[in-house]
């Protein structure tokens, strides 16, 4: 039988009751109060060691780090901080953690050097309330889906097209590099390779999961997605994770209104199961924006602006009026935002998204009709033949958060806007196909995981947001 | 507003209902009855025309696989075999197919055709019901997990770890082919690559699946994982999903609990809600066995084998004892088996385990206590020095479905069983830190999720579970 969890036990109202429990110490304080956490909480146990009835040498065993086995009973706590603690009857420990050595002290370590470690981060609060929320998060998503009638569909990790044009890819091959075989010109020659031809890691599961929603009607992804841009910021990531509905028969307002929900449900979830962890890092982030002067500090604290999600409805204007808002606001006529906001055609920048939720709107914003030069060639060109039904929804601290679209659904012009761009036929046949066979109004979004879980948890680099980041020059562990 | 989903329709008992739905025409007859499919259920509703008051040329665009917009009155259906049925009002094309061209026409295709067409072949019954179980599948086990107090872990697809040793790898590079930069002895220079160094695509989140273990203490990752093997079989995949949970204090016995609860409840929990797609599958199954001799039949009907997992407790044997069991079975006597059963330390065969399983224990069987030798370097070893604590679930028809073990806590013997095999203990010094600092038993388990699927759905070629199957010489899509 597995011993209750600390989780399970601080719950427990009922007091001197004879309990067990295994865990690791994160603190042993006075020779008597061990801290003992197993992970279910951001809370330890406090386990009260008669120090008098205890052999010394194996108390001095008790280190931060050590797992321990202890049986005893469960007290109302005489201390402050807790209402329950154990008294110790029986103390074993299982396996020792050199003070002299291990990494994980009971001190502040720079987020740099825990990434070092990222095998032992998930020790600290920060990186356990980080990796529970994110667990709380994905498990949210998947009961949302299942819930509205989605079917969860597994897009193709390696991929033989490469049309979608979203960024760099990674090469995946079996061929040995030292001995690559060559075509009679020279060249590599790829019907050696495993799959007869070149093939990469995927940058968006879309273009398939659109193949399901064209059959199954709603489906979603939930996968691994990959960029082999050499870009070394907090923003990004080359393996990250992408949530992306699709559905048929939904045009722009319904992906709006689906978008909205979804987002509010995911939020709302992590707000009734995982209060502790949130506290702990709301406060963790006014700890850290102390030290900064006050205009690089957040208006709103973590749990303000999870509730700013959840009770303001999303606010829908078109890109033209959001020029127009940009162009006439005060920042740009006092030439504050970095990147000044003159014509219409422009990319946003993160300033003037932020601008527009905070500042303007004060709530949520989605934009949509964007200029079709600016998306993807797979987004449904409007009647004025210049904007595409695009959307973006935008968030406090963060910009955008999710991109969608209504897809191009008329074969006549999907196959002008792909050779716009060169793409050749023959490598999107089978996406050509929805449009030949029963095509019909569709339309999804996706999401960066990581994003959401950046603000979620208000944790600023998104190498801290995934268990082991890959980055240019570090894929450890 | 979206119209409400053929599944929905076909659970109103009102009748005389104003409904709309939209849809593809899965077939057209008489020129009056039109079978309409939205994935959302394997069953269509039958949509009534009155042939009269609609314009010839528009019902001849009612094809298969056009995609249609109804409109109408829900009343009981006259016929057989629905219970209600739209009497047409209005009828929109929303989209042509062809039926000269379009490939999924209403009578039997190959599954190998199918393949080819894999984009389009949720759109036959057969695989909308097989992708329907896999998705509940898929969420099943979410659920399984997140109630018992597990965390979810994306554990890395790009690795710089080649130590597992559990088959061949994908190479993942940035570099350029044409022009690979060399090293001045003429290698290859990974130090130029996008990581600095060689990776690989994982084998297995297991090893660091188990580092949070150790500090979350219950988690379980549920990502691809790839295999570089030419094995060109019904049983194998070069990119496949897998689910591996690892729990920290978890003895062999409790990993046994662990998983035969979690077998059940998955299971389970299809029957409960996949009901209508597992009678069609069921169905499918006796059909296509009907044309094989009877020895090649399956004993038990797809959902009595379901049955059978869920209603039997699963015998635990160990290695040694099966072995004996084998050799002295009546097929190993009469030389019946293809790998004859003789000494103990072989690997057992798919029908030594079918034996096990269908004829000798008449359960599941969770074979345990494996010889060391076939068994890899991080289970734990037990006193005797040549068996380990390993685990194995043994299924009707498939064999082998669950690997799993406890992990080796102690580092002294740990180390000794990488040096054996050669693993560079710098490879792995992450994964040793585990029993340097605050070890302690754990143990785990792996899962192949399109295994699960082949059991559930009772599809024999693994290449018909998955969305977009990777194997060699294909990677389409």
């Amino acid at each position: 039988m597995q011993s209750p969890t600390v989780s399970e036990l601080l719950s427990q109202n009922t007091s001197l009751l004879e309990v067990e429990i295994k865990g690791w110490v994160r603190t042993f304080r006075a020779n008597r109060f061990i801290a003992l956490n197993d992970g279910s909480t951001i809370n330890n146990i406090q386990c009260v060691v008669d120090f008098e009835n205890f052999d010394e040498a194996l108390l001095k065993r008790v280190t931060t780090g050590a797992a321990i086995h202890v049986k005893g009973e469960l007290v109302e706590s005489q201390g402050k901080g807790q209402k329950v603690e154990i008294q110790v009857k029986h103390l074993e420990v299982l396996g020792d953690s050199d003070p002299e050595t291990y990494p994980i002290q009971p001190k502040k370590h720079s987020f740099e050097f825990l990434r070092e470690n990222a095998h032992l981060r998930t020790r600290t609060n920060t990186f356990s309330a980080v990796m529970r929320l994110r667990s709380s998060l994905s498990f949210a998503i998947h009961k949302y889906f299942n819930e509205n009638g989605f079917y969860y569909m597994h897009a193709p990790i390696i991929t033989g097209s490469d049309a979608e044009g979203a960024g760099e890819m990674f090469k995946v091959s079996s061929l040995d590099n030292k001995n690559l075989p060559l075509t009679e010109d020279g060249k590599v020659d790829y019907t050696k390779d495993f799959f007869g031809k070149e093939t990469n890691l995927t940058v968006s599961g879309q273009l398939e999961a659109e193949t399901y929603a064209m059959s199954l009607g709603k489906v979603y992804t939930f996968g691994p997605t990959f960029r082999a841009e050499n870009s070394n910021t907090s923003r990004h990531l080359a393996e990250f994770w992408m949530i992306e509905p699709e559905v048929a028969f939904m045009d722009l307002a319904g992906n709006m209104d689906l978008a909205e929900d979804f987002m509010k449900s995911v939020i709302t979830h992590v707000l009734e199961h995982n209060r502790e962890d949130l506290e702990f890092l709301e406060k963790r982030l006014l700890d850290e924006e102390k030290v900064k002067p006050q205009a690089e500090r957040s208006d709103m604290s973590l749990i303000e602006k999870l509730n700013f999600v959840t009770e303001n409805n999303f606010k829908r204007v078109s890109y033209t009026e959001a020029i127009d808002i940009l162009r006439n606001s005060k920042p740009n006529k006092k030439k504050k935002f970095k990147y000044l906001v003159e014509e219409w055609g422009m990319d946003l920048q993160s300033e003037h998204e932020r601008f527009l939720v905070e500042k303007h709107f004060k709530c949520p914003v989605i934009l949509f009709d964007y200029p079709a030069d600016i998306k993807a060639f797979y987004m449904r060109l409007n009647d004025d033949g210049k904007t595409v039904r695009a959307m973006d929804i935008l968030f406090p601290g963060i910009g955008e958060i999710v991109g969608g679209a209504q897809r191009e659904e008329r074969l006549d012009i999907l196959k002008q806007r792909m050779a716009a761009i060169d793409i050749p036929e023959e490598d999107l046949w089978w996406y050509m196909d929805l449009r030949k066979y029963g095509t019909a109004v569709h339309s999804g979004f996706g999401l960066g995981f990581e994003r959401l879980v950046m603000f979620a948890t208000g944790m600023g680099n998104i190498r801290d947001v995934i268990p082991f980041p890959r980055t240019p020059q570090n894929a450890e562990f």
